[in-house]
């Protein structure tokens, strides 16, 4: 593996916030060497990210880490080799940093994977052995996954009344044709720059079919929105842009989601945060955003055929009654109720269900019906 | 089930496509009604969309289909329910034109599922059904899902000096951020217009990871080129979109795909077809497209380090010696030594391996080694 590091000076204009990132890594690294200089055996302390570790704050109303944290030895045969990886991790992502890069996890662990000198041993032997380290590495240094220069899939697209820069290129939004806006995984204030905006609101849709119906009746021209969706379970990128467009121009959220437990499950990654990525819920997490549907009294408000139930399996089952137990829900009459309706509904219904009714009965009668009277889940 | 079909005088401005889909529908109904007035049990011809209906065009070099047919017919138990699906899929897309609005295949089940009068039988009982009947029709009609107004799952990507218009939108495909121009699913010449490109060829990579590490390299701005990937296996909106391209614009297409079945198999579909959809072939195929890597002797030329290999599973193996058996494949020496040698290595290459010798390896190395070289697999 050849490592070909730029010097620094090749990037004069550095960031700020790759300045503060790199300060993190060398930190880190300084530990080590302070402790090998007074003799003491290094060790690196990781945030637990385990669901012990996580709490609620009712205040913030965010899913927060608590302080917990695991200590890696190097001199402790069960722990060198991952004491060993969290290092090289946090080397690589020091050297995309100097470099002015930006990989893929993927591309982090082809940039780190290697058989250790005078070994048969591999520096990591799978994608999964890698991916948990580069979650540690995040939160001990306190960094967004894409403050270290690593990006995941794109997924997602934006279209609506508002102007940004994103890598320099100037994009109006209203003028991307049929496709929108593709939200890119990194999206912090280096990258895009919001520019003019005269959207009132945010209509978040789950899946992309769906974005499309509202794309191509021109929704968020009528209402005056910006209109999102994240492909399934939204990516980083995309609940960063939401969090961003949310906080830094006001914008209030409502989310379109399946009604089945996948669906409440979006919702409350989108609005407090995930249980796995609790490290980000402060920069990712939208506690004011509401949902606006399909609720399982969407059902029989809008004379829906029985044909397009979808009987609720095992998993739904446990995963809805999981879901409802969840601290941030639990206390929530409303949320109570509508779990407990679609229970005893014994179905799901996709958004897409509403076609049944007709093709742009969900554009031009249900979210219409829903904002004028206001009425959301919290 | 409403349906609430406007009437056709309510879309004066009906593109020269819809009208020529929707006189296909109407033959089909014809010979329905025809049928009947003569006293004779209805019927529909299907063209078979089997392997044995299949055949590689030598001269064109593109998969075919052959002349065999499936007859449906109504007062056949066995087939009227088919029957009865096929008319319904063909008047749901009828509507759809009608309307001017295009759907998803999830959306058009919706629209068309619903319990039969009379009776407790559903229409479709799953979107299992309803897909292959979509299919029948579009080969019935030799009209292509597009042209139906149904759209595909939207992915891939591609940024270059190129200015389209998009739904009428103008687009500049080389000010497009970060994610680049996002690939609608419908890139019909009605949607899509080509307006400006000084591209001289297009790279199409495999993957979006791979894409993003040419595109903020700024390959297609050093190298004069279209840059585009289709995440993985190509949806056909990336592949019309190449094949437009491609034919329109004069401008050779180049693959940069995995080293492995998968890949081999990606390269296949984008030149000769695909056996599925063979009957798109001839508006999807792009028989002068070539395959730049990465090569299974790429291991060896580049010198990758071994913990890179990924060993070849059983159904890798398996796959591979089906590949080199497709009639496409079979009489092409290099194909045949490309694949021994793959197999013989025992292993398979990602394109993020070359990362293991520097980041931008790839952009900056490899592909204009082989654009210079000028030595691609055919």
């Amino acid at each position: 593996m050849a490592k070909k590091t730029k010097s620094t000076s090749d990037k004069p204009n550095r960031s700020t916030k790759d300045r503060k990132t790199l300060g993190s890594i060398r930190d880190l690294a300084d530990t080590v060497v302070q402790s090998a200089g007074r003799g003491r055996e290094p060790y690196v302390d990781i945030p637990s990210r385990s669901l012990s570790n996580v709490r609620f704050n009712q205040s913030k109303r965010i899913i927060e880490m608590g302080s917990g944290t695991n200590r890696r030895e190097l001199f402790n045969l069960a722990q060198a080799r991952s004491y060993m990886q969290t290092l090289l991790v946090a080397s690589g992502c020091k050297q995309l940093i100097d470099q002015g890069k930006t990989t893929s996890i993927r591309g982090l662990f082809y940039l780190l994977k290697h058989t250790i000198e005078g070994t048969s041993e591999e520096t990591f032997d799978t994608q999964n052995e890698c991916d948990p380290v580069i979650e540690d590495i995040e939160v001990s240094l306190d960094s967004m996954r894409e403050e270290l220069h690593l990006y995941a899939k794109n997924a997602g697209a934006m279209v609506g009344p508002i102007t940004l820069v994103d890598s320099g290129d100037t994009i109006d939004c209203s003028r991307m044709g049929s496709g929108g806006y593709s939200i890119p995984s990194i999206v912090e204030q280096d990258i895009v720059q919001f520019k003019k905006n005269t959207a009132k609101f945010i209509l978040h849709v789950e899946k992309d079919t769906v974005w499309r119906r509202f794309n191509e009746d021109k929704f968020w021209r009528k209402h005056n929105c910006i209109l999102t969706h994240g492909g399934g379970q939204p990516p980083r990128g995309v609940r960063r842009m939401l969090h961003r467009l949310h906080h830094e121009l006001k914008l209030p959220v409502y989310c379109l989601l399946d009604n089945d437990p996948w669906g409440y499950y979006i919702y409350s990654v989108i609005k407090q945060g995930s249980i796995n990525l609790a490290y980000e819920s402060r920069r990712m997490a939208i506690p004011d955003a509401r949902f606006l549907g399909l609720r399982s009294l969407d059902y029989g408000r809008c004379q829906l055929s029985p044909s397009v139930q979808i009987k609720l399996n095992e998993q739904d089952i446990k995963r809805a009654r999981q879901i409802a137990q969840y601290t941030w829900f639990v206390n929530k009459k409303p949320w109570q109720k509508e779990i407990e309706l679609m229970l005893k509904n014994g179905f799901k219904l996709e958004v897409e269900a509403l076609i049944s009714k007709d093709i742009s009965y969900v554009t031009e009668q249900y979210v219409p019906a829903r904002l004028k009277e206001g009425e959301f889940l919290d």
